[in-house]
């Protein structure tokens, strides 16, 4: 058995925590990419104090919408042609903004006045260089959304909030708040603000504005380069196990797996798990991975190290350190408490966003 | 849009590759991990003349059933539990045995004398070790099953055999070899025998035997280190695309994306596109990682490569060597025929297996 199992009340903990951190700003829940692979459907109700959800693409607004989300969605690339911006007015979608075709749908197809999709979000690049208009087209665009009966919020993202002492931090929140404030005074008082990801939720308390739109720190994992979830007080939303299958004891000189890389030095008991990369655990990770094996008997857990190649369907690990009575089917931890997924990531060479995100279909899903 | 594309027709042909190199042999097509990704159920159809299909769990193989394969199903790491194998006899699911807890389960549990799991695969620990029986304990475990009414098929698994030169490749055939002699010798003449993956089938012809177990060339990868799917007449079977969403020019300095690593040295026009590692793109890749922008008018591709990190939605690429006009939702291919998935596995330090298998379920799935 390979199992996924999510806790919605780890999710609300941690939507609690961003409360505390930004009081007075309204939250957009980041939901995209299945919630980052936790599943939409089981995040959602966990949810419901937040004031708005963010999607990547019109198809995961249109499913949060069918599981029943009647609050805000904010699509946060916007259209991606004419007709999908149709159907965002069709489904009381609210947009971002960022290029000049997304302002010629906006300005061609006006939604009513009580709309959702009256509320758009403007992109202002400051820096990410990805999505947004610049210094020279945002005025322009904000005004002339402005006129057709918008409402405004501004918003930028941050390309390094996760390391607070980056330059790069000071002269995006400059920019922002420097463009802001010109547009409140030129174009109109009501425009809101919208700055802060997770990490600048965290790193910029004083730059929190209307809006927060927090991600990663749903989940339980640490936006942030200097602090652990621990130390933020945040729950890790996903348990991810799997189960012994077999045990063995390899011979000194003898070889685990694909490419032959990891010999033994000595006798060692070792346990088949079955869970690979056809299940979204990470081929590539360093020697110094491990799972964490429960005895079911006492519930105690042993850090187990990973040895030999992750292969597609199974992983072998060092069981010395556990009781020599462990047993078949006994429960494996690839990530949860620990090894916290943020671990696993630095060992796999990423972040724990990626883990997450990549799990295939094979696992079966529970709530816990 | 970001759409993965299956080509049922090139796995037909990856199959007939494979019966062109093993022409004596029986085929087990691994459809294991979704059939690497390309999905079960579109993958089924296409191979209609293997004579029997592998998978890596029970559910795989229930499901299998369910979409109507109704020839061997070979459940390669076997029953995890007793009721698992009173399920397998049930749904005529023929087994992998690879040590003592299954060889107990099916002589208490035995099967009708007509039934698929009265063929085992009993599995040889020849120097991969993960699964099976070492040269103390096989030949009494063949042995048992013989007399319990059993047709034995003697399985191994080479750990190295992309690797033509690896020197364990010669041990595990010897080994193999001497053992399967032995057991027809021993125990009963009619013992088969099964040594080969992909790999082994291109490199080890004279290894055969009785049945071939191809993957990953089934879904046009290499299996070899030394030659490429084209070198092998092996087809890619999945188009991974998605689209251009914002056309953008970077001036001299400007820094994109996360972690601001990659700074325009000279202006640079980009294209956003709409994938990221949220769909399965990996995160790391290296500075050579490229795709494939296709221009509508003329249909020609241009590739293009990956500026700044891989964030969870999108990407930006450099479009320098494309039209000036290019335009907006214009396709872009991260694997398919060019770049070949194995190629993008090298930028991303793995194997096309992984990327292939670690999709997740955003992208819309059609057939080609």
């Amino acid at each position: 058995m390979r199992t996924i199992t999510i806790k919605p009340a780890a999710i609300t903990h941690n939507l609690n925590r961003v409360k505390e951190l930004a009081p007075t700003s309204k939250v957009l829940a980041m939901v995209k990419a299945n919630a980052y692979g936790h599943g939409v459907a089981a995040v959602l109700p966990a949810l419901q104090q937040a004031d708005a959800i963010g999607v990547a693409t019109l198809r995961e607004a249109l499913e949060a919408r069918q599981l029943g989300w009647d609050k805000t969605i904010g699509l946060i690339e916007g259209a991606f042609t004419a007709d999908e911006w149709l159907q965002a007015i069709e489904h009381d979608i609210s947009c971002v903004i960022h290029h000049a075709p997304q302002l010629e749908w906006a300005l061609e197809h006006r939604p009513a006045a009580n709309s959702a999709t009256q509320v758009v979000w403007l992109k202002y690049n400051t820096g990410m260089n990805r999505l947004g208009f610049n210094e020279q087209t945002i005025m322009t665009a904000a005004k002339l959304l402005h006129d057709a009966g918008y409402q405004l919020i501004l918003a930028t993202h941050f390309a390094n909030a996760d390391d607070h002492s980056h330059p790069l931090n000071a002269i995006q929140i400059q920019r922002f708040n420097d463009m802001l404030k010109t547009l409140q005074e030129t174009v109109s008082p009501d425009i809101k603000g919208s700055l802060c990801n997770s990490a600048g939720i965290v790193n910029f308390s004083e730059h929190h504005h209307d809006w927060v739109r927090p991600g990663i720190m749903l989940y339980g994992s640490a936006p942030v380069i200097d602090q652990s979830a621990h130390e933020l007080d945040l729950q890790p939303a996903m348990d991810f196990s799997a189960q012994i299958m077999a045990l063995q004891t390899i011979k000194v000189g003898d070889a685990i797996g694909y490419g032959s890389h990891w010999i033994a030095l000595e006798e060692t008991r070792t346990a088949l798990v079955s869970i690979g990369y056809g299940d979204g655990y990470p081929r590539i990770i360093s020697k110094d991975a491990y799972v964490s094996v429960i005895d079911a008997t006492t519930n105690q857990s042993y850090p187990c190290p990973v040895r030999g190649r992750v292969a597609m369907d199974m992983i072998v690990i060092d069981i010395s350190s556990t009781p020599k009575n462990m047993a078949i089917n006994s429960k494996v931890i690839l990530w949860g408490s620990v090894p916290h997924v943020d671990e696993v990531a630095v060992h796999a060479g990423t972040i724990g966003y990626e883990l997450l995100c990549r799990l295939s279909t094979r696992p079966e899903r529970t709530l816990a």
